[in-house]
């Protein structure tokens, strides 16, 4: 199997598990069917379309190709049709989610540089491809972001994006970089998950307003 | 009177009907005659900004035609001008937010399809066009969009904006099939207000929590 | 000192004081360190990306200029230092913001027009431009935005895009108007803080909900 064939299943991957994300969260708010489908494919593809709203590659990716919105309501499907499912899935949705986190990471941070902007706009929006879903759906389900307020998420797309874009700028090769960026942000996500690292909070915050 | 005038007419009358949807619910949440001008505006436009951008079609058609403005902004005063007003006025703006919701998804989805997109995009932004406005005005008014949560609203413009692309590729007349799409998409919202049609939820929602 | 040295120490000081708004309230709300600057940068750079990708300058100046996130970082670091040093920075801190207000309202409103846009794009786009990242501040963190409750923020805004659009219209000499422009909109915003100016509501409103 090449690279190419690898990303593309794992770009799928990863939308499946960002989409289940947003139907379990979708349904445990009592929305309907559609309301459901609606903040799956929120999820998976929000962040990429602001990023190419902000590179200028419009329409974005996420609204042309189809596969984006199949896998969507494919995840909003499974969801709907038992919580046993998605709690068989639970581990396997962890897992991917933590690899899309990083692949998205990547690759929003590639298409930034191939569309021939700054390092520094692509690792903010590598990183804005890769943590911009999960906002939205916090902002649609009218809650505080959780990747804002704890856990490492954002943090480690933000490492994962500036390993791609430092090695592009200092010449390694293109596959190489592109697993180590990938790989260290999936390592970060899921080791802070198992072992439950955090960020450091500011002194002074109301634990009771979140 | 010929098409082009009476859609025209149905387009402001819709976004009339959605500028008071958006300036009633600032002013029931107590904004001030700015927020309440502000969410007006954002209601009536708020899709199509977002479809514009998708699309590449800077500046959205919402910020260059003054005739937008000036109706979110009559429709802000009257709403304010007294709750008799708007009392009186609530069954023509449910009318007009139905048509405005029919008229909206079909030249939502007609405005990608001149640009040269792909069907899926085409629909898919004419459902942004649709039901944008009033995703961004319960976010701004803090709250789970009413129209992901219950009510035929969204799928009817769904269906209105798919029936428009599909007989666009089908080779229908064009004008016949912007009348069936709009009515369809109309009808649909009209007649699940008036017998209370809703869409199915999943289980295990948690009802306490909208 | 010439004009273009002023304007520019003025956008980065009304940078900073976006950020450190969005800082401190993305800090009582106990985000971790990543989500508060998070929140800082998009309160100092959201209403400016959102009028890029409205006139599609991009990528929009906030990603690209480097200077700008420097700023919002250097605020978020500050108000996480202590809030001794936040405190001593408040009355510098709302000045500023006031300065920031007029500012971006007046170059908000001037890159439109230097884009070629309309009068009336021009002006929309200065208010967004000044009230876009605090409306996203109040978003992320889930409340109404203040700013379209109260207060004179917006409406000074609109006033200090509408005198700047108004003159260059009028054939007014460029930075006579901007000063113009600047100062009326800092003195409003600044003047009805120190006396507690207020737009009026309408009636209806529900006083316990915000």
């Amino acid at each position: 199997m090449n690279d190419h064939l690898l990303f593309t299943i794992l770009d799928l991957a990863g939308t499946f598990a960002f989409a289940v994300s947003g139907a379990v969260a979708a349904r445990d708010r009592g929305l309907d069917w559609f309301g459901i489908i609606t903040i799956a494919f929120t999820v998976a593809c929000g962040g990429g379309v602001l990023r190419d709203l902000c590179i200028g590659a419009v329409p974005p990716a996420g609204l042309t190709d189809w596969r984006y919105l199949a896998t969507a309501v494919a995840a909003a499907v499974m969801t709907m049709a038992g919580q046993g499912l998605v709690v068989r899935l639970a581990h396997p949705v962890t897992l991917f989610d933590s690899l899309g986190l990083g692949l998205f990471a990547v690759t929003g941070a590639q298409k930034a540089l191939i569309f021939g902007h700054s390092a520094e706009v692509a690792v903010l929006l590598g990183v804005v491809t890769a943590v911009g879903g999960g906002v939205a759906r916090d902002v649609l389900l009218n809650r505080v972001p959780v990747i804002l307020q704890r856990e490492i998420y954002a943090s480690a797309a933000l490492v994962g994006a500036g390993i791609e874009v430092a090695g592009e700028r200092l010449g390694w090769v293109s596959n190489g970089r592109t697993w180590i960026a990938l790989l260290t942000c999936f390592g970060l996500r899921y080791l802070s998950l198992r072992y439950k690292w955090n960020l450091p909070r500011s002194t002074g915050h109301d634990d009771s307003d979140n």
